[in-house]
């Protein structure tokens, strides 16, 4: 049995700014919980009979479907639901040997969530992102995740200082479109891949700051300008910076 | 002007019965509407005046920005909504030189228009799609080639059918779990590429024709299974043919 309070105190995370005054995010579905619940403490779960009899040691406040309808975001609210404390955040250092990503501007919260879901699945644990990318715990993203936040960090600083900081020589790579073709230019184990805004691409600021430029080249013969989605980018750079 | 006649007609296209039987499909916005003027035909054209002055020679019904909003299928309607005629069907036959890409059972308009999208930048021009397979002329799959569909060609097909009209050693690559890894695995100039549904990946009447498994390796180090999203998949293998 849960209050309109109750009701009204969560579906009001979805809004950054109460997130944030709160210092809580909600995620949603047996997946993404379970996979939260691997590495985080949840400051509440909301959850049916059904999950509370798959889960028995697991704390939470039992509640109708109806009653989890009303909390979810969800089209389809799937057992449970779990208010999680946001990661402290934390100043990003130059990592030394491993492979991360800048996310510059990001606005599709779809996006972003594939972004963190491709990152997991190369191995890539920590992502950098500018103060104007969409918020990483916005409801969309979480589930657009599918439990890959669980497992890489997320940090919002400002990028141009944040690049400004690691040292000259340290591989900032970005696609661009006077870039050399990414099939066949050297890559390096440790760096960072910065990705842009879907519309206008990375911005000026951080662009200056890139070293190493790539492009992914067409295969399409015709004059129509086209592009890719900035996860399919982002998926194919990673494959590539992987396989090798 | 337009009548509500219109507007129900139009409205009516959202489902595949209708757009079937009338032999019609819906485009909408300046880029996803100019791509396929290039290629196709109009049935009829609804325009604001700001898109017929940058249109001077196309013949259109001028509509008020209030009447294509109720024409519209998109939140936030782009000048221009059009009828195109659905492209007629044709068997598909063994594409001797090329690469294309057969898609058994995805379900959701986001991921096909993707990867339609995906298929028109390496310049895979067939994608031959099992009858189960989500309508591609479907408003929102059309929106999201962002004007691909205007160069791909898409078949419904019976698709266990077709694979058995292939020659023998006609190359089916499908991803598996029990697959080689696609980084280091020999692939071929010609062939198909098989992406199966979101869940439940390729179906078993199809796994049996394909005759080189692959597998996109993960890269993540821990027992949790992951996955990819089908588009993101049909992205890596598209660029891991074309890169060689």
């Amino acid at each position: 049995m849960i209050s309109k309070n109750q009701i009204k105190y969560v579906r009001q995370l979805e809004q950054k700014k109460f997130r944030y005054r709160e210092g809580l995010f909600v995620a949603e579905g047996t997946k993404v919980v379970g996979d939260l619940l691997k590495r985080y403490q949840p400051h509440a779960i909301f959850a049916t009979a059904a999950w509370l009899s798959a889960n028995p040691t697991t704390k939470a406040v039992e509640v109708s479907d109806d009653e989890l309808r009303r909390l979810s975001f969800q089209q389809h609210p799937q057992q449970v639901l779990a208010l999680f404390p946001l990661p402290s955040s934390v100043t990003p250092s130059a990592p030394s040997v491993a492979l991360s990503i800048a996310l510059d501007g990001i606005q599709d919260p779809g996006n972003l969530g594939t972004i963190i879901r491709i990152a997991d699945w190369f191995g890539i644990t920590t992502i950098i992102c500018s103060e104007d990318t969409v918020d990483a715990w916005n409801p969309k993203v979480v589930q657009a995740t599918m439990g890959s936040i669980a497992r890489v960090n997320i940090i919002y600083t400002n990028l141009p200082s944040f690049l400004d900081s690691l040292p000259t020589d340290y591989p900032v790579y970005g696609t661009l479109l006077d870039g050399e073709n990414i099939y066949t230019q050297p890559l390096t184990k440790e760096g960072l891949i910065v990705m842009g805004n879907e519309g206008n691409g990375i911005s000026e600021a951080v662009r200056q700051r890139v070293n190493r430029r790539l492009l992914i080249p067409d295969f399409h013969d015709g004059e129509t300008a086209d592009s890719l989605n900035v996860a399919i980018a982002t998926a194919i750079t990673c494959s590539e910076f992987r396989r090798r």
